[in-house]
């Protein structure tokens, strides 16, 4: 059995401790928050404390606070003999304490919505074999995907994340946008989107592309180019296109 | 209960085919296809032939063959009774035939997955009343979703889709690339992917963006465009970074 302290009590730690809860081979013992104010949601679930002087031994302690704070955080407590791990996707493994470590789920939170980790990726990193291997079990008692990311490529994950959610997201906003000028009801799309996205997680999503970019269509490609009143969006349109011309070597 | 002809034995045909037949409400009484070839997947289920002359008299003629190759067929069969509807997004209504008509279902097909249409958009058009009627009825039999949309709409329907489907996909392709090189698997997006799809299928795109050229993290974009060592990637970046904060009002 292995016992948690968790520090922060955002979004990222409280669905933590909910996914942890239901699992019989990991126990949150403690959750630790600067202000008593967010720990309204572990109270009569497990034991909370606002002082750093009371934070019991535990094998990791999960330190799920803002990104400014974690450095202050894990200095505090670098002395503690457990696996000392962030949760963050864009700060470096930390130097601070005795066993640094990263246990990143990759995933966007939202508080309302309810999180079902077991498809949610959990890159881990440590110097150390055996707190990866501890990691490994930890994750493995919520996801079943685990994976071993350095803080490099955690870098260039997050820089890839940007690509495949917030960018895609709002090429999302900008066919809305087109939908709505002509009164097009967006769900009319919503099925689309969705399986787009399945595809692409069932195959490269280089193999699954179609449309006029791919298949050289310049004759759509031009009326599409003319249905675009804004500079902008046509700028982004002939992008695209050429990206994908280029990856699937369409004349440009 | 609705008789239908369908024309065609594509992806689209067979997918309809199987959709219709598990409904009480509507009857494929036949199928046809200009040569044998592709016939055999209705072997055994339905009547089928390759002869215009053939036709047995329907509610409904579903054309949905090529793009090409539609208004070929429709005039074929022009003086028929019933509402002579092909399945396309891209071709206009027709004006050969007496009761011309739109039956588009808004989705990709591939001929190996099978298909859920109960969450299809099922684009209908028709300068009848009465026809736009049975269209919808028709419609139902399949889906939950149909929605009556114009050809000047479904045209920018086709605009937006390229956006939402093949742009989104090749941002996926690109976030897959940047993972590639630094040995990171793309299956720890596939979450993200899924995630953020579905959120944008729950609220708008608008209202569920995320990320650094959102909240205007300077910082984090210059480095990200560091990180990007394709001058067509930094470019894209720039681009849908700005579009980004134009849409949220962040300082370009």
């Amino acid at each position: 059995m292995l016992t948690v302290v968790i520090f922060g009590a955002g979004n990222l730690a409280s669905h933590l401790y909910t996914a942890f809860a239901s699992s019989q081979d990991v126990e949150v013992i403690q959750v630790y928050n600067r202000s008593v104010s967010n720990l309204q949601f572990f109270e009569n679930k497990v034991p909370t404390t606002t002082s750093l002087k009371e934070i019991l031994p535990a094998d990791v302690y999960l330190i799920s606070v803002s990104d400014d704070a974690i450095q202050e955080v894990i200095s505090s407590i670098s002395s503690f003999d457990g696996i000392i791990a962030h949760t963050s996707g864009s700060v470096p493994l930390s130097n601070l304490a005795k066993r640094n470590a990263v246990f990143y789920p990759l995933q966007t939170f939202s508080k309302t919505q309810e999180v079902d980790f077991s498809t949610i990726p959990i890159c881990i990193e440590s110097e150390h074999k055996e707190d990866l291997k501890t990691l490994f079990q930890l994750g493995k008692t919520i996801s079943s995907k685990v994976f071993q990311i350095s803080t490099a490529q955690r870098k260039t994950l997050h820089l890839a994340a940007v690509f495949a959610c917030n960018f895609t997201n709002q090429l999302y906003r900008i066919a809305e946008e087109i939908c709505e000028k002509e009164n097009i009801p967006f769900e009319t799309l919503h099925a689309l989107i969705l399986e787009t996205a399945r595809k692409a997680t069932k195959d490269s999503p280089k193999n699954v592309q179609t449309g006029p970019a791919k298949r050289g269509d310049q004759k759509t490609i031009n009326t599409h180019l003319s249905q675009l009143d804004s500079s902008d969006l046509k700028e982004i349109y002939t992008l695209l296109t050429k990206s994908i011309q280029k990856e699937h070597g369409s004349k440009l």
